[in-house]
């Protein structure tokens, strides 16, 4: 059984009602049969042959606990840059992890899409808006300009930048170097739900100038302070880039006020904090939360399960990351995914920064959302 | 591509790029074919070779608009009810409609669930309680009681009843006559989100009584009154039952406003109420809003786009719908879907009385709502 | 100290410092008497000696526990029907309750107007709008329609109206019976912080019709139905009349609910509903609170003590009040007054009808709220 | 007519009606003055010869206009540091401005409490806690630290420090200078309604501790972020000081973004920040906005009313403000207030740099909002 079909499927009795599948109903009688068929000529499908896949008593996500080696996709990316041009039409070179769990779909989870994009020196991906919600994580380089709305904003390492949905946005490398960075979006959802729209910018970004801060920085990223003239409450943040100094201050203060006896981090030796919208106090994005981990050399956090899943991206220092049943070595670039309701516990080597992104407002805006940790029952 | 992959797949390459699946790419040489290759290999997918898919002009859902005849449904729901037990594990003889486009799966849509359910004389349909909301609107007949945490709530025509997310509900059938009614839940969208849980309530219901009104009714079915213990903001509606007799009042009320010049209808002809929540004047559940539509003779309604979905019930009376490029007649029972951004209008012939549901509040709450109108740019 | 000064003072040293009030101060020395001028002569006062007054430990209002007798105030009403017309100007034949400890100002308490408003047989209060918020509680007879933005609202036993902030609205009584109804308003508190704007209207009604519901009451007074044209959160209800059948099977409700060993009411033998905005589940008016209590007999409330002050009127029945100190009798159409922080509880005889209204709703929204019930700590 | 009475006054016929203060009633009668008399002997006053001064067609605040001269104040508060010891009692060595309009309250507007505050080296102001909401500006001077809950908060130069409702907090000079600054709190409107709670804390400030940053800015003041550990909504800001580094800059990028030709600033030459609470992006407190201003020299605002009364403190630089009628040249420290509905323009010189605090958020939150800009009906 699946969510969506292909479009251009002719109406050929596409409902397939398998009995045997329910080990609490017997086998069918050629009565039964016949009533099934009558089902499925009708496009009608009985609850009881469906209830164990479609109400289970937790979550069981198609989607699979996974990593992604940057190793791996890095020279993939480089050899794109050689034979993809970017250009109007394929809009990004951009590579998006594939869950294995979901059928080929270019999916991370079933609500988000994370890819590695590309860049060389001197190209330009151009400019576009769309509904989905977009943001990007520079794992590692610069030299690259995203310009929102007409707004540059440069992208150099450990930066974190949004395109909210219906932001007109492009890119464009203006140094000597190639980039890759990751990109975050709600495509999934988006594309599931049916709540896409995509409209063409021009051709070439707006705006070549290189400015160290965009405007919405100067305006938005003062610790907080909000401009006079924008008092009203935005849907995204206004916020489009949130600069490394300030998520490495920020961490290191609260490792700081642990190593003094206060409180601050999530839990021992973790301490955490999430990018949020200034106009709101909430997420960045609607469908999307943001937020960078710091654990000191030796953590281990406790396990935790929640609703919704999320991807994580290791920035620097290594450890051990456990999915479920699944373990991996991590290290810098390395992408994993956490479906819903998987358990997940990391442990810090000689440190570990991760940045992480999930679907969280969607569950909390629905009051879908709950949480598990370690030891509560 | 699809977004669910079957849960026993080995690791075997689910990923395929068809490059030729987009027109703006050339044909692929043998060094891009590598490439393509080398991706599926390491579970990524261009975004270049999709993005025609994912990130349409506007929305072009997989789900397409189609009628169910309850003509053709309620007989196959009687030889169930002569075939099929109803009890624990099967939970409810329950079967659902299952849009043409979404490839077998028993989605009216993608995140809507919209069932017959049909109870015989002296049935009982076991207690449970899940994360899923849940509706019931009775098209006719009456004689089943739906037990709401211990709360019995009687159902007869005209009626719309809840049960909300995580509150226990079991049916039974106290009457000497069978009862088929319309089941709506967020099934789809919870099954896709990964946000399911379910637990077994007792067996039998746990109160056989069969008051006229419920206890919810008592304590919030005042127009405009709540009471005083329980001053709280609850993500549901309160109300387990919203009665004909205040739904049909409150449809005439609006076209005898009309009558006298005065607003109230939706546009010439069409009245209509959208069933809330008391303790905060919004839907009544957080993924499902709820209305109920009279039209007079004759009335055609302006063509209306919507992100999301929507599934329609016809209570009384005759008309014609039409969904994008289909049309149909319908008369009392039909169902029919219309998927998100598909044009809807309907003309009723001697008047007509529809229930509706759909996803709206899943949009407006993550920021995604979008609406035109017949005329609009 | 007061709070308001004569508007045509002229600026001549209206400061002085008494700075033996303050005990913990010792008689001022000579030089400590300079400053003291010199403080007066900048219009300076040094919180020092003002401190015990302005910060006390708990609430010290200036307004008392009082109660106005309806048998002395009604035969006052009729007497100004004899002598005072109504008409443009003085707008309202009106006697507003004035708390003993505010100096002679017309208010209950320091934020709420109370009065008895008269109307004769064939008399008419101009059309006027404000943004001081307003309501009518009827204790007794009816005749008297309220014309809210054009849209006549009959009153008649028992009902609650609303004319909120900024919607005309004038009264006619159309009937040969004179009629007394409570009239409730936020003047002190718009008076005092500066809020008030006043539009006169049409010096006559603009509707005579003498309809039994409004159109308001059509369009919103159905329970848990709102129209879909009307999709918006309004800042005060639409609804303009709380019809007394509703509010009586509500409290009727509850108080079976309670004979039958379920929850509901606030308190054993104590029924409470409060009315609301339906567009949001919230108060009916930013600044209003208005409930109605019914009292089983022999009930002896908690004692209750909260931020804010709160007025009520004795519908049907009788009991004592006691608030602080203070003790009376209560019966039929009889006001007493709550001031903020005093303990209040209620006993009743042979069962006791109230309706209360309060400013709970400035203190909830200023986050300044608390309560104590009795036994608490 | 006043709004509050002193507390020792016997029962003795505080109700007096001066008929004649109303224009439209004739000169009353013998009956009527009879009927009066009857009035006053039930505490009841009539609505028709208050209601000019009740219901104005616009605000008519008691509070006037007026200037306090900081080379008047200082003075005064050295000079009280010499006479008037700090401790427990009296608490804070704080001269408040008393409006000229408000018969000798030490209320700068009827809601507002604005104070200089002053403490010399190795004083020590006690701590307590209250449900007044207070901050202090730093005009000049630094070296005293607010402990706030425990954590030491420094007072430098153009600072802006929070002290919300029920937050312990006491303050001690560690400097070898006396330091003087601005106190704001809503002392008036606590009071008048009667909002107020007072708890003594020790006599001590709890910490005496000086670390140039403040436990709550290591935590909340990173420009866009928040710590995971504290994901909730507070109903007041958690930062306890805004630096002037951040303030400068915030207004500086103003000025730079208007020069570059890009939106920003309030009007022409007129840059303005609000200081905000993170966990909502809304108002500092519950009852009171926080602004700084920055005016290019030659600026001349448009003229603003607004409903509710505001506070300013020049900061730096000179210039005229003229509030209705009344115009005063100002410079560094000097405060006026500007009363509801007043109209307000401010013209810099060689630049103007201001503090502004006020009501606001008092209407928003209660819809009693209104504002009205030069040239708009």
């Amino acid at each position: 059984m699946t969510g969506e079909g292909r479009k251009d499927d002719p109406l050929t009795g596409p409902v397939t009602i398998t009995a045997s599948d329910s080990p609490d109903q017997p086998t069918p009688s050629p009565e039964l049969r016949d009533l099934y068929r009558g089902f499925e000529k009708e496009l009608l499908v009985p609850l009881w042959t469906e209830i164990g896949d479609l109400m289970p008593l937790s979550p069981r996500p198609s989607a699979r606990p996974h990593v992604w080696r940057w190793s791996s996709m890095l020279p993939l990316a480089e050899r794109a840059g050689e034979l993809v041009p970017v250009g109007r039409g394929g809009e990004r070179r951009a590579m998006a992890l594939a869950n294995p769990g979901l059928g080929g779909a270019p999916y991370a989870t079933p609500t988000l899409w994370a890819a590695i994009q590309y860049l060389r020196p001197g190209e330009n991906a151009p400019e576009h808006r769309h509904t989905q919600n977009a943001f990007r994580f520079v794992v590692e380089g610069e030299g690259v300009w995203t310009v929102v709305d007409g707004d540059p904003v440069a992208m150099r390492r450990g930066d974190f930048l949004l395109t909210p949905g219906w932001h007109f946005h492009g890119h464009h490398n203006t140094s000597a170097e190639p980039m890759a960075w990751l990109d975050g979006l709600d495509i999934p959802f988006a594309h599931y739900t049916g709540a896409t729209f995509f409209e063409f910018g021009p051709d070439e970004v707006s705006d070549h100038s290189t400015p160290s801060r965009s405007r919405s920085e100067r305006l938005w990223a003062h610790p907080g302070l909000r401009p006079v003239s924008r008092a009203e409450r935005l849907p995204s943040s206004p916020i489009a880039a949130y600069r490394w100094e300030h998520t490495d201050a920020a961490l290191n203060d609260q490792l700081a006020l642990e190593d003094e006896g206060f409180p601050g981090v999530v839990e021992p030796g973790h301490a955490a904090v999430r990018f949020t919208n200034p106009s709101t106090g909430g997420d960045v994005m609607p469908t999307i939360r943001a937020e960078f981990h710091r654990l000191r050399p030796g953590t281990l956090t406790a396990a935790r399960q929640e609703v919704g899943s999320a991807v994580w991206q290791v920035f620097s220092g290594s450890g051990t990351v456990r999915v479920d049943d699944r373990e991996w070595r991590i290290s810098h670039g390395d992408l994993f995914v956490v479906p819903s309701w998987a358990a997940v516990t990391i442990a810090a080597d000689a440190g570990l920064d991760l940045f992480r992104f999930s679907d969280s407002p969607i569950f909390e805006r629905l009051h879908f959302d709950r949480t598990l940790m370690e030891g509560q029952r």
